[in-house]
């Protein structure tokens, strides 16, 4: 893993000049490679050292005289081993880079992506830049939200993995993020605080400046163990942490997708009118369980007036089909566009509805289930798509109420591109993506949780 | 939709013969086509009824007359349309039916899938049967948990939608399948129950005999007032129903997704003898949020015996490595075969502990994130899904205690390929798969909570 940091950054397209060191290779991926730090001709920035702990505090020593201003330490075997010897050499480590003036990101970390910078701690991350921020305590977690955030369309503007925070720590990267115009909202994985008043200082500032959203890792009593394993974090009491996210305005999801889903929300709804949803949906069963999966959340479903049951009458058959709340017309079978366009343009436009939820976004046609026919053209996610988000997107700003989209769980591979598709197309077109109603519900309840913290 | 009964049973393999009726075709998917029910030549048993809401008096007319058993009305427009004199309509229909001797499903549902009697709703459907029944008011919720549970390797004994359950109702479904010896693990679907005491005394004939699942349809006001669009059905107080099911020895589960799960559970688990979870795992991160979301659901997560860390010391690094528990070791990263089945069979061994989450169920090798290697050979996910439940069932065996799969969510085709070929060898393996650290824990934690509830 150590290695591939220097592809990493290279595929990236890091503008300055990258120096391999290591005494065993005369050359690491077609780079002329050093001995030693010593041995690099030009200047050095910044030091990415994979290194055994042991040999730590030469690479210090060396990185002082060479005048490096930052070292991130992917080395790990610090104090999250919990072994007295290995957390003395953390202390001595950090204490000597201080008076070399030297600032350390980790030890046990991954580091920084910073697509702008051409900087990246993996492979196959997106190398065009966007405006998600990511302060993550793991490195693994970084890279899931990353990739997983990347499927759905998001881009990054820094994205921080920064392990045992034994100098540079969550305070740090708040307070620089709140005031960094190349990011609008700010998703956070955290075990355990360093410093909890500059922190609380930190995520209030942040907090009010743009969205924030944090994963507390380490909420109940096995995770807390698991966090002092992992970065030597202590992890506290989960309402401690939680009183503190409301105080700053900061909301606290509970697992890696709602993380992704969160940041998804802000990105593309940003604030949530009001509570109130219009559920356009297909099947009678899946309508109770919709209204549930949002009622339970805290939104609500009410029932459309009688003017808008009235139109939707118009065109809606009256057996094996709900025009009350939520829609279920047989538009969301049959397949027939026209319907379900006027279906979304009544509900999106009805007097006592804040926003949609269509529930109408798995592949079109006989992919939702059954074989394509013979005489069937070939499927084009990308095209079909485009095709529904325009669609949406021109939905959603005739009502000026936002339309959420429910893509369900694919099943095949046809599924899967168009999901995909879907994803990336909606949030270019700012059109919110989740893969259950479930997910849905309980991202847009934290917009309004948001909301009415900062109204406080 | 109403034309798709036809094709699903002859696809099934439906043994006797099967007569289309309709006065408008002579032949209806190469079956020769009658006029009239009482045109048919043959004793007709059992009558699928999509003829519109207004003609179906006729319809039970003529079914009299020919010695009809039953009616499944798929025909919807009846008492869940809110209108009165639909209402009516209903009652009167079923008033005459029975009269008549013949029980009705329905009306408003996709009535039977039974794959031993060559009965379906839907086309697509497993022809082979198994164990697993599902009582469902439901018919989308029926195929959905027919076709999703199918892909994770559940089969069916018999599946029952039974919409507005104007005549045959849940109670009698239950009473029926407790004793049906087909039938090993049930789940349902219920939006309102027709007769409270009837169904109570059921269910726990059911429950006690078998382990039963249930969804509540309705357990939110605005769900509630969808029950009524849909089926007419009153959903009544969740903890109403909360406490029938307790009292009963049945689960309730809050979505289709858990519905899957539970059977899976029930189906490759059955008993779990205990909280204490030993979880394998890559990566720290990963680490700290499984081990809260199995504490979250009432598990535990308890540190490892010291005996039992210096096994697993033996052969694994002290940096970037846990091993407490969760146990995080370089062997999920590098994927070093012999190593993972160590730490398996270690930790299922270990003294005390009940069970073993390993949450190494993605694609193995470059699947995992990183694109395949040239000189990688082609991927074949039948054939490495095999091998994997083979060494788990093995570790299982071995040491006789649940190995739990959590697989995740696949990103890609060869993902998806894999965790579907999975999923079915673990079926027929006996190991049980799930998407998710909380689905899984989730699961269990429902598994404890029914045998303390028939302890009692």
């Amino acid at each position: 893993m150590a290695g591939s940091f220097v592809p990493a950054i290279v595929q990236m397209g890091f503008a300055g000049p990258v120096y391999p060191v290591n005494p065993r290779y005369q050359e690491i991926h077609g780079l002329k490679c050093y001995p030693r730090l010593l041995d690099v001709p030009g200047d050095v920035d910044y030091v990415i050292s994979s290194v055994p702990a042991a040999v730590v505090p030469q690479l210090v020593e060396e990185s002082g005289r060479k005048g490096v201003r930052a070292i991130h330490f992917f080395t790990a075997g610090f104090s999250e081993t919990g072994e007295e010897e290995r957390a003395e050499l953390e202390e001595n480590v950090i204490e000597r880079a201080k008076a070399l003036g030297i600032r350390v990101i980790g030890p046990n970390c991954m580091g920084l992506y910073v697509p702008e910078a051409g900087l990246a701690f993996s492979g196959g991350f997106p190398r065009e830049k966007g405006t998600v921020a990511l302060v993550s305590q793991s490195g693994a977690n970084a890279s899931e939200f990353v990739s997983s955030g990347a499927q759905r369309g998001l881009r990054y503007s820094k994205v921080i993995s920064y392990g045992n925070a034994a100098d540079l720590c969550e305070a740090d990267f708040f307070d620089y993020l709140a005031g960094d115009p190349d990011t609008e909202v700010i998703a956070s994985y955290i075990e355990g605080v360093r410093d909890g008043r500059r922190f609380v200082a930190a995520l209030k500032k942040a907090a009010r400046a743009k969205p924030v959203a944090i994963l507390k890792g380490g909420r109940t009593e096995a995770g807390g163990r698991a966090t002092r394993s992992h970065t030597a974090s202590l992890a506290g009491p989960i309402a401690v942490f939680d009183g503190l996210c409301r105080q700053a305005g900061a909301v606290r999801v509970e697992s890696m997708e709602e993380l992704v889903d969160m940041a998804i929300a802000f990105r593309t709804i940003g604030r949530l009118p009001g509570p109130r949803a219009g559920v356009i949906v297909g099947g009678g069963g899946r309508s109770v369980l919709t209204a549930d999966e949002v009622n339970s959340e805290g939104l609500e479903v009410p029932p459309l007036t009688e003017e808008t049951q009235r139109q939707l009458r118009e065109f809606t058959p009256i057996a094996g089909t709900s025009i009350r709340n939520p829609v279920d017309t047989m538009a969301g079978w049959g397949g027939n566009q026209e319907e379900m366009r006027r279906t979304l343009e009544i509900v999106a436009g009805a007097p006592n509805l804040d926003f949609v939820l269509y529930m109408g976004g798995g592949p079109p046609g006989p992919w939702r289930g059954g074989p394509a026919g013979p005489h069937d053209p070939p499927f084009d996610p990308a095209e079909a798509a485009q095709r529904q988000v325009r669609g949406l997107a021109e939905a959603q700003a005739a009502a000026g109420k936002p339309i959420v989209v429910v893509a369900g769980t694919p099943s095949n591979a046809e599924g899967l591109a168009y999901a995909q598709a879907l994803s990336e197309e909606a949030m270019a077109g700012g059109i919110a993506v989740f893969a259950s109603a479930r997910r849905a519900a309980v991202a847009l309840a934290r917009l309004r949780l948001r909301q009415r913290l900062l109204a406080d």
